[in-house]
């Protein structure tokens, strides 16, 4: 009889690669290693045969680059979610489409488990679990980090494990910053950012771009069209949507774009701090929220303002695959029919300055918004107006001065 | 028989100089002018003789620049009042403290009526007559600009009625942008600013400031402190809420920081494009906002975030004197007790850089946060959370797969 | 030349009828009559007679009870929308209905304007004016209660000027009530409801049944279905969902359900009070909501709960061709997928009581709800959860303490 | 040296019995009793004879009833808050009261550990632990139900152990309902109610009142006034609010009000199906939302209702000692200034249907609300009104039109 399989979410690195002799040892899997690509530009060559040679029967490369852009970062542009004030998903969104990359290589091996390697103290075991759970009820989940026949304890614990199984591989040296990068964004953890009153080392820490002090002296302007809250070009090219990001990211990264420093409530409920480097992401939502501005009506976007809260809440939990994410997506969708048009901004050492934005579905007008009275516009109405629009709080006020009035009689 | 008085919201300007002459002939009032402070920092000497010869029978000078900071604008700082987005409401706040000085000043001189230069097509008119609705409902309201009997429609016609009613004043030179100023930041709308198309002209139109492009080149460290969610010393020295902001506004203003162009939306139903200056307030509300990253919880940040959104919805409308103003401001407040602590940061072209916060209050824990297990955190209560934070999607998911195994057969 | 038309909203009273003569010596126009049937019950023979000898040139009689259900009710019932707790939106619903088969016929007959005979100080003009705007901004809108050049100003003065006019015309005694009706409601307000101290009077106001004091001492179940949130069967019949309205309407209103007796806030600033009865949309909606429960998850609820308020608020207002409740729309229409079963109540004096629901996709699990342990729920995974939930608390309360301590030494 | 001491949840029941002898042979414990009275009516005599007698050192029986009343229902009650449209909160407001007594006797004791008999399954487990750990995180807690070491899995087990250790008690035969009541409710879980499809058998099941069907044939009329949000009479009857709410509970289970059938979601992630009886409390909410319906304005009434369904989620999860809940609360009291004033209603077999309000803050104004034209309100205000009300959309509108003209030439 063949053994059961387990798919584990494979990096190549050390935790996941004492992984492969731990989960057959400890379960007696046929362990299916699948590293799924979103776009994190990692080196994937020698992958394979790295994977087989730490004991994996097999290993799936997947890269979902063009799904995670369209399908999971597109909508949370769209709604402009973003948590606490400062984070844009980066990692939040990229979790269930890995999810559900794994389940999917899980049905085609009939496999019976899903392994990751996500500590037990972040978000991440969360994302992933509430993905898998939500698509493969029955899959069994296995998180080394939370079970009690995990005994490595330290890097070099797990080195020794490696080698006790006859691994022998070159590990990077540990960089120290706990990082998760994939093409939306790059997040870093720990060394001097665990305290919150030290000022990040930007030298030491930025991988995507610079600081605004490194950025050029000269400003880089950019034209960006989008069509139904998809953008479409840049600087007139036409290009797909994770090529836009690639490009951003780019440009972002030179001009010091995106850069953020913030102490976050996590699920697991504590607190922790990091830094989050999204050059792209942060230019592709100003330039979004700029069209924006132009193109919906004040109802519109009031609430879908608590929308959007309500969806970085809601992915930041790992919710991704739930009714209510699919209900707001649908009500964000529903508002995105018009965002189309052109925006201009330049970057500039940090900033993204505004330099005019045109859209055929705009709603302003020049002729309403300026200071003679035209036809559209009659003066008496705004008497109209703040007389009914005012009329509760006058009736308020005459009713407190008659009782008043009767009191002091 | 004395004549009735009416109160005139006066600033020396073409505006409210025509109106003098205008509000004697028209309703026969004897015209008490008030000139509000609040902070606008433009020259008051000359005033009241100015208003006089004009033919008012009385001038007021007014300033309210601490009122404004402690009781307009600090509730919104907490808050963090945004409007859609970018702007930080200086003009919004400023408007009911104003009318509530000019309804003091009548209720003292016995006026029957307040008159206020505001246009018919702006949020301000509305601001002003809510403002004085709420607080004397008896008092008539006068508009002008809405008056069917004021006939001046241009500049040159209002200095030509000045003359023939022997008003010979100098009168600024028009400068083209329409603008509001008062401590907290100064609007401009107009000229190029008529076409969201078009970039706007920063050198000709900034005031408070230099864009980031002519700040120093140098970045300049900030230490702040708050209590209670009140700012308390900038760099060590204790300081009024008033003079912190003067503060702010100078480095702000140096450093290229709170420059916003925007397209809104009017509550009277139009979309207008304005640029805003706010160099300390953005700083002030980043501040703020820093240190509540730290000593805010997750789920009171949540639903302060739409409190503060909603807050700016209604202080935009006008509705400061109001039952929902006062329960918003109340809540939030609750939320202030513990914002205690300091922040640093720094400035640079344009860019307001974390350095570093701290709080007695902190609930940031560094031995939960980091990735080491402690006393506190227990991994395999990971485990539980997890299977009950999405026990509700599994048993969706088991449902489904149930069904379809039925449908199957 | 032939004349400019209008269409007039008609209805045949003494109002629409008055409103005839006068858009023809008014306005000089050509009179199209339309009126538009929402189930609203009344005798429609001999309408076209009575319009046409008035001095319309022509009547349509439109039927869009069906459409009315689809598409106005259905999405309110989904989204559980009621106005200030009480109000189930009958009137609300109906007019933007009603305004898009006017302009609709004004579109056939290439019409220039739309007439409506809404008071000035109802919701009801916004809600026409609002619906007409929306589709048809170019057409010319009278509302003749609010034109200066409208003169009557009684119920005698419109019978004399009909006479002048040569229109006889016997018309139904005012009822004193001011009423609306379609198949989902009837409205009340006037007589003893003008004040709130005051009991309503029953006996002589309700019109589609009976109070709970006057219902049958017998209760009476009943069985219903839903196919995605929409009804299907009553008792096991299938029907179209306005013969399910009738049914409920003549169910409900035997049994004294659905009388409500309120004091509203309407869009125009003043409070009203009024008294409706929605016989059968009470059942209706407390039928869906029935199933809901089984179905819906807790998030989705919560987040659905506030769409509900948001789209009641907007109804209510008239802003029902807006991106905005179309949206909210989208949002409710992706969560009623599985809202598909039975649900069992009984109707007794004025209670809907609960006797069962079932559903294919209900979410409720017996092994897990008992209190017996399953395989499904492991008594240990409540205590990682309760720690992980209550962790921000506690770091909170032990901050506190060691605060407290430091004090005291 | 002596034992360290624990306090004990005590209700004198089967359960809490058992615990007595384990905690001491488990953990070595000195026992403190402690029974919480929050008005459940339960017979308290021979209740310390009967502890110290199970091996307890001592009992503390504590009447909280006056606290929970004032310091948790009414909050609640000013809130309007109600969980998923149906649940009044009985229990969820009860047990951080119980919590919070447990806690004192705790300190006063020196105890190191407090113990309460929940369940592993339910939301009260969360709701006693979330209110220790907020007041007193230094405190174990111990949870027999979810404890390795409680060996116990049914009630014969448990009789079978009090019997091993010297404990011969008579206990109530089980009734097989689960209860849990306190002044404001009684909910009941269990037997036919685990299955939804399942009518409920009120003739076994209802303790606080009767069904409508076996209601009195007779109405009866009742008044009562509130000052401030809090109800200060009955019938012209001054009462304390626990004394209210005791009458209420009279009248209101006299006359069948206040059952609810209910598929609820648990915070621990299932559905559970309940009934609560709320007689008293389902009376004081309506008339509590009668009185503000004349007093609260628009704007307030509708953010209103927002807060207090998030206060219903809060309060139901446990989270009563948190900045959140002040929050509310401290928004809530706002608005309770004016709630002041007189409501009539009549109570008929499950109906509460109003007889008529009364305020002197009533913001209802006759001569606004009629239909006759009086000086506050000018049908010339409405056409602006209405005017700027509409112009977003109009101006959206027309943009459409511009464009399908370009479009189709």
């Amino acid at each position: 009889m063949s053994k059961e399989k387990v798919v584990l979410a494979y990096s190549g690195g050390l935790d996941t690669t004492a992984i492969i002799p731990w989960l057959k040892e400890t379960y007696n899997y046929d362990v299916i290693c699948c590293c799924v690509d979103c776009g994190q530009g990692e080196e994937l060559d020698g992958l394979e045969e790295r994977a087989l040679y730490s004991g994996a029967s097999k290993l799936y490369i997947e890269d979902i680059t063009d799904d995670f852009c369209e399908n999971y970062i597109m909508p949370c542009v769209q709604a402009d979610a973003v948590y606490e004030n400062k984070y844009l998903l980066g990692t939040s969104m990229a979790r269930p489409g890995i999810a559900a990359k794994l389940v999917e290589i899980a049905r085609k091996e009939n496999a019976v488990a899903i392994c990751h390697g996500a500590t037990g103290k972040g978000n991440d075991q969360i994302r992933f679990e509430l993905g898998i759970k939500a698509l493969a009820p029955d899959l069994k989940i296995i998180a080394p980090w939370r079970d009690d026949k995990w005994q490595m304890d330290s890097r070099d614990a797990e080195i020794e494990y490696c080698k006790a199984h006859d691994i022998h591989l070159p590990f990077s040296v540990d960089n120290s910053y706990s990082r998760d990068r994939n093409l939306w964004h790059i997040s870093h953890e720990g060394l001097e950012l665990e305290d919150p009153a030290c000022e990040p080392n930007y030298d030491h820490l930025l991988v995507l771009g610079v600081s605004p002090e490194k950025a050029p002296d000269e400003p880089e302007y950019l034209t960006m069209t989008f069509e139904a809250g998809v953008p479409k070009t840049i600087n007139g090219e036409e290009m797909k949507v994770a090529d836009i990001i690639r490009k951003l990211n780019e440009l972002g990264g030179k001009h010091g774009i995106g850069i953020v420093d913030i102490v976050e409530n996590r699920v697991v409920g504590m607190k922790s701090r990091g830094v989050y480097e999204t050059p792209g992401g942060t230019i592709l939502m100003e330039a979004h929220r700029q069209l924006e501005e132009l193109v919906l009506d004040r109802d519109t976007m009031a609430v879908k303002k608590d929308m959007g809260n309500k969806l970085a809440q809601v992915v930041y939990e790992g919710k991704w695959f739930t009714p209510l994410r699919e209900a707001i997506q649908a009500f964000v969708e529903s508002t995105q029919k018009y965002v189309t048009g052109e925006v201009k901004f330049k970057l500039y050492k940090g900033n993204i300055i505004k330099a005019g934005t045109t859209s055929p579905y705009s709603l302003y007008s020049e002729t309403l918004a300026s200071f003679t009275t035209g036809d559209q516009y009659d003066h008496h109405d705004a008497e109209g107006f703040i007389t009914l629009f005012g009329l509760p709080l006058k009736v308020r006020a005459m009713r407190m001065q008659e009782l008043e009035k009767n009191h002091s009689k």
